[in-house]
């Protein structure tokens, strides 16, 4: 009997991909063989129409639902919408989620050997982008035999790459979902992702990136662009009803100690984020959020950009999400609209902000599960 | 004939104040003296009656309008609001402008010599809050003379010293003028307040706050703290019509030197201040934000806090303030309202986010110049 709740995908067992075919990058630089780490859960149907890709955010990875282990204390980054009955069914579909290039999760990327030199690529490694990534996942799908994706979902950086599914391979993408997510950043968002840069390059313990090998952790400066990203995640509200002006002990201590709650759950986050994810591929991810804007090479015109895409798009935002506004989703929902092509927009009421994404809440799964399910039955009716 | 402008105070000269009574302080320990460096514009009439105080912001000081010498490239950073003929008119008022106690400026503060020492106070020096300030600025006005200001002015941090001294002395302010302020800092206000002093004290070469003993400075930290603040100042619009997603050269480098231009004016602003503010003061001024909050002692009932405060407030807030947003200057303008207290406001639609309050926009002008125009009047009539 599973240990699992019922709707849990229960133990699932990440797989690796190995390509040798040389992956020509947009930076114009070459990445010689990779491998990505991976996991699926639910079956893939007899015609391999079923699969849903699950394309994670800045500090995600592979993991987004179940367990790996029975001691894990918590399930995958995306298990309120991945699981049976829930938004993304794994008893109609089968999900591939995978860690991106670049990643520090099992992934090709800064921490792995460079053939050419046997040391760690560091800080060598190749500048990735969103459109390096989508060449990557249909590699990964030409590999598990899915021509085409019966969805393309992601939140945030991860809706990003759906997007960028819809522009590059439109004939293997038969809906998008792009949750939380921008057609490009704003200058606010880059100006706080160079905070973070500037945070990790400056820390002395980075030596340009060589830090493993001095045996070391930029440790301060990842703590503090962790600490900027969290403020950034929750909104002003969300921050205020969970912290407010409370207080972590009875008095003010008058001296540099934590005094509030927010101050201890910050340090908290910073602090265990610093040993736990790489300082190099944290730069490159915040990069490729930077460089994204599919509409650049269409002289800034977003609706020229999407004229390739053909399938259906849900997107959805958050009232409270300030990363990434409700109006940047309505940029995107406008230019679809102008480039003629079927949209369907929910921003959902919450005081989550950014990271509503990836929380539970009935209006969301509602519009999410909706979608997900006349996916499904038009699945069911081209097996009639 | 002056070089300056004609509505300019044109050259003005620092003064310096000293005080040999011990002040006791809200932390609970005692400054031995201290001193006060000063600006003064205009001219005390002969009741003594037309004195205004401005209250400076976090990283301000005393010179707050004209110029210290003819080769001085920028004027004091109100002087959009203080000169002849200006919302703060120097042909009616006699206007005050000090460095705050713990300031960098020429005031008492981490960088002048303990007595007990001889050496920099350094991390010594005792924390400062707004109570402190306030009671550092009425033996100022004993000392010039002056009993009671026709008004107390300030922006941003300035502000919640005008709210305070309307509290402490109410019978020693005519009129209060609260500019792009809040009655107490939000969990989020805080929480970008703990990455700048994280910032600071996580560099190496912080030593604890004893820098200059190992003559270096905290430079890295002080440069992150001070882009953090950067972009709570300017508005998310503002930003991006400033800078947008403009390159600074016209190719992407895929790496991490300069790419967008705002990512260089961040690094630059950083670096400015990285060299001329002392890291300690910085410390201390964030600190003097996240603590006051003067509903705390009256069971959070902000309205109840306002009972002692007799004068007529003008409150001032702007649109796309995102820092201290108009929401928290209507909740002072309520509980002013609840309590019985006067009260005028006005929020100043202006693109310009929290460094609004520093612009000359022809609304805001009307609007304070309009309120101070009435106190100049009111003077007259006394005068009669």
């Amino acid at each position: 009997m599973s240990e699992f709740a019922p709707d849990s995908v229960d133990l699932v067992t990440p797989q690796t991909a190995r390509f040798d075919d040389p992956l020509e990058l947009a930076c114009g630089r070459t990445l010689p063989g990779y491998e990505l780490v991976y996991e699926t859960y639910g079956t893939l149907n007899a015609a391999r129409s079923n699969a849903v890709l699950i394309c994670h955010a800045l500090s995600g990875h592979h993991h987004a639902a179940g367990y790996h282990s029975n001691d894990e204390r918590k399930p995958g980054w995306w298990d309120a919408h991945i699981g049976p009955g829930k938004s993304i069914d794994t008893e109609r579909f089968f999900v591939i989620s995978l860690n991106n290039l670049g990643g520090c999760h099992g992934s090709t990327g800064p921490t792995s050997a460079n053939p050419d030199t046997g040391r760690q690529w560091g800080p060598d490694f190749p500048m990735i982008t969103v459109e390096d990534w989508v060449h990557s996942q249909a590699r990964l799908a030409d590999r598990l035999g899915i021509q085409r994706f019966a969805a393309v979902v992601g939140g945030s950086l991860g809706g990003m790459q759906v997007l960028q599914w819809t522009l590059a391979y439109p004939e293997r993408i038969a809906n998008a979902v792009v949750i939380a997510a921008t057609p490009k950043l704003t200058a606010q968002n880059i100006a706080f992702n160079e905070v973070a840069r500037q945070a990790i390059r400056s820390d002395p313990d980075f030596f340009d990136g060589w830090y493993a090998e001095h045996a070391t952790l930029p440790k301060r400066g990842l703590k503090l662009a962790r600490m900027v990203g969290h403020i950034t995640y929750l909104s002003e509200d969300a921050m205020g009803s969970k912290f407010g002006r409370d207080l972590r002990s009875d008095d003010l201590n008058f001296g540099f100690d934590v005094e509030f709650q927010v101050e201890s759950y910050l340090r908290y986050q910073g602090d265990t984020f610093s040993t736990s994810f790489d300082a190099n591929t944290y730069l490159l991810m915040t990069k490729v959020l930077d460089y994204f804007d599919p509409a650049a090479s269409h002289g800034g015109d977003l609706a020229r950009a999407l004229a390739p895409a053909s399938c259906p798009f849900l997107v959805v935002s958050f009232s409270t999400d300030w990363r990434f506004t409700p109006s940047r989703s309505r940029e995107l929902v406008n230019a679809l609209i102008r480039a003629g092509k079927r949209v369907s927009y929910a921003n959902i009421d919450s005081p989550h902000g950014h990271d509503a994404f990836l929380l539970p809440e009935p209006r969301y799964q509602a519009v999410f599960g909706g979608f997900m399910a006349r996916v499904a039955r038009d699945l069911d009716l081209e097996g009639k």
